[in-house]
């Protein structure tokens, strides 16, 4: 596995692929299909070396000084502290921008507010994923106005963006669930055939984002996996996602397949995510109600969508279901939290034993997402990752004294 | 007084002790009373070689990068502000785990939190002071998850927990009012003999945790001295760290005896601690009723409390008590902040003039803390602190370049 | 320009002005007008030493650890981030008090406050603008507090106080500003005999503090030039300040005069500042109200003030405006966020398109104001700068690795 491969091993690899990418120095990190294969492979390879690193006591920090920027617009543990850590193992110290203790609520247009947190900023990382057709979006809006102040002089170096979820792709997430596939399987090669059932599952929830549905889809077909998507008619995802996904496929020698039943999706799969999601039609109707203030249309639409939702309560991945995936051990992949049925709610996403079985692994896909945000700043940094990687090797300094 | 002595004779006296202690290195600090008495002492030695470095301008940073983590579910300034510093002090940046902003109400569960905030974190402090039995059996679940996490290979290293106040015992707070009576008296060994009084104050506020004057008792019957407990009728302390604490005073040669008259216990007294804590039964009670939901009747409990607050109205320190204790200059103590009557309410702890003398005694006594949170964090890390100090001493980097 | 000059030519200066001033070292930085212009000049000399070195890459890091403490005590965007860059930039981590989270509520007095936020501490900035006669005797309160601390050996360093704007004077913003002009119009000396226009303009909000106008009219007369003060009846500033600010005019050759007409002050001026500020009468009974608590004859001041500002609607900086000014070209100064009309709120201080030919500028302005706070530290740290500024050149740290 990975893992152990030695630090040169891995280091080695990275030269090998460090001539063809170009996706990453310099470049914002949004969504994953608007990177190369060996983009993404670079990302997977240094978030490695980079974990070994810190594993070995080596500190590979790159600043002096130097400051990360967050964005958190809506709740978040997880992605906050992968973030925090991934910017301190650098050397970058973190800024939290609170929306409610800023003027931005007072007339400060976007692009305003990104000249003024970008002074000396390296980094903005950038959690917006409640309204459909907006997350994405804003971040963009705000690289466009980052863009200009930059080209015009005001700021003398550009922050890089990083996507922490938003309403179109999730990939910081997407990137250490795939870092962890590669870990269990032993190689993204041996993903190629495989069958990767990705499900919309019951929750007594409403409004959660699509984004990290349409990253897996978007992410998976790329490696020659047979991927299928099911979910209860009604609960698409963003069309033109799932078109791009079903190219994506056909490209790589995999397919994706959509089915209106878990069992049936789920048979055979080497590898399942269980997970809910609002429908398309209920988010983009509720973007309207938000941006036109209409708050009891907007309970009467909460209320329709749990009803909705509580008409496929029998969505839940429990011991049955895990008995028709290949062996009855198909790998169980989460985001966290999962809403788990006598546990975190009364009826959810998944049975309480199988959670279990598959808990401590869904700890380890998330221990993947500070190396993943590392790597993603580190190939924005520096557009031949492997040249400071070795520097870092060899200078050897100890990341905590050690005697 | 220790503060005087050099650096080395200082290092001289830990390296003396170095091969004793064994309960700090990569074990928690939740209770003193699980520390053997070489383990407090060698705190207490690493705490003033801290200081003494850091007021030399002696950087005594030992992390190139790494992250601590707190967790405040009680309202805090100087413990945060002390935890912050030693952080900072050790080269560890700060992550506040701001439950509001999480997704921890949203079904998340201990254990998960607990990984989720582990990854790349190298200690987590706590305060969790508001409920009676819930606290520190927090601390312990969050210690056992992890160790669960890390023994399974999910968490490389192991973040240490550090109390900030729990129900039970304020073991920095205490050990930093250890550090400050060392100063004061001159040694450990010079407090054997003296007679120290803590004693219930009355205060106009509800629901003050027990763990301040638990925490006194059980860390000073262990040194020898005299210590009274007094306070009105129902405002028992738990009974077994009452026990514990008449245990450890006949071990140590010293003796815990309780009044239920604030001049009783403090005629003669060298230190005296007036401070207002809630009965016990009223914690009890709260708990039972925070955890049932049941907010009418948790009202009436509030009111009920603060009316048998008034009826000892009369507990206040004043000048008369003052010149009862020995020479009428008994040191006084309090973790702050105090109720000081006509100051920070109509009628307190601690009556404005007497408080006014002791005042910036009572900031000194605060100002250890950040040191003794240090400490508690050096010797989670090294085995043998002395070593690392020394090097520390011998490196001689600058705090602050002073040219 | 200055930024043009080699840093050893920005040494030199330094070194030059080194031995006269003596405003800065040890000395908090409350307001303007208590510090001497060769204070001035070495702020603005410092800043731009530091600046070169950001973007050329050196560190000027000078603190292995240390402690920054913020206090906002109002909301804010870019003062918040330039504290914290350069905090950041010299090698403090930040630790902002939030008095919501603190035990200052509950009876804490300003005086304690001050020691537990500074046993560690080497700064201490704070925003406390909301209400007249309060904030800037909030920080000196502070200051004192700090001082007997201090001098009786609590505190072994003194943290340096940094006023990021209160009610009388908002000097980090000013000296941002002042830089801006030295590099626009080419130094200081070219300001001579400019004109300068300090307007009131309308805005449909309310309490807008003072502090800019007072700032600005008190730093500007300095300089020489002829400065306008321009404002409907009724608005006038602190009396003591106009006139502090009239003294100085004619030391330094200037002027200032006082009009009630935007277009007389603006004709022919070289520089505008048009920006919204509270009646001085208003915003005294405002504090008298909200410090007796009358909620509502405070709801009804505040319908007064918002009427009162109405009747000034006219009070537009717009494109008749600007082709009075010198050429028609004057440079638009704004401390952001600017009320632009139709952009963010129907009418405000600037018309849109008058805005939007200045926002670039705007942005410009901004951002001197991370490196006037670092040089404000680096200039509280030591006795001279230089000094320390040229070992930073000649020890020559990467602040990024750039391979």
């Amino acid at each position: 596995m990975n893992e152990h491969k030695t630090l040169n091993a891995l280091l080695s690899g990275i030269e090998a692929i460090s001539t063809n990418h170009s996706g990453l120095f310099s470049k914002d990190f949004l969504v994953t299909w608007e990177k190369g294969e060996d983009d993404l492979r670079m990302i997977l390879e240094v978030a490695s070396v980079l974990k070994q690193m810190r594993e070995g006591n080596i500190s590979p920090r790159i600043a002096d000084s130097g400051l990360a920027v967050s964005i958190f617009r809506d709740k978040s543990t997880r992605t906050r502290f992968a973030f925090a850590s991934a910017c301190n193992l650098l050397g970058f110290g973190l800024q939290e921008l609170d929306e409610e203790k800023s003027q931005i609520a007072h007339g400060e247009t976007v692009r305003e507010t990104a000249a003024m947190i970008s002074f000396l900023t390296d980094f903005i990382g950038i959690r917006d994923d409640q309204y459909l057709g907006e997350g994405n979006r804003y971040m963009r809006e705000l690289a466009a106005a980052i863009d200009d102040s930059h080209s015009n002089g005001i700021l003398p170096a550009r922050p890089g963006i990083i996507n922490l979820q938003c309403d179109m792709d999730h990939p910081t997430q997407t990137m250490a669930d795939l870092m962890h596939l590669q870990e269990v399987f032993g190689s993204l090669d041996a993903l190629r055939g495989k069958k990767f059932a990705m499900s919309w599952a019951y929750s007594p929830s409403y409004g959660k984002p699509l984004s990290v549905p349409q990253g897996i889809i978007a992410l998976m077909t790329r490696l020659g996996m047979d991927v299928s998507l099911s979910y209860p008619e009604g609960y698409d995802l963003v069309p033109e996602i799932v078109e791009m996904s079903q190219q994506q496929a056909k490209s790589s020698g995999g397919s994706l397949q959509i089915f209106h039943s878990m069992e049936e999706a789920m048979t055979g799969a080497h590898i399942v995510y269980p997970k809910s999601w609002a429908p398309l039609h209920i988010m983009k109707k509720r973007t309207e109600l938000l941006n036109s203030g209409e708050t009891v249309r907007l309970r009467d639409l909460e209320r329709e969508c749990l009803n909705n939702n509580k008409e496929h309560i029998h969505w839940e991945y429990d011991q049955r279901l895990h008995s028709v995936t290949d062996n009855g051990s198909a790998l169980y992949l989460h985001c966290l939290p999962a809403d788990i049925s006598g546990v975190s709610c009364h009826r959810g996403e998944v049975d309480a034993s199988v959670f279990e079985q598959a808990r401590l692994q869904t700890y380890r896909e998330a221990g993947y997402k500070p190396y993943i945000i590392a790597a993603v700043m580190f190939c924005y940094l520096f557009r031949s990752p492997a040249g400071p990687l070795r520097m870092i090797l060899e200078r050897n300094n100890a990341r905590r004294y050690n005697g």
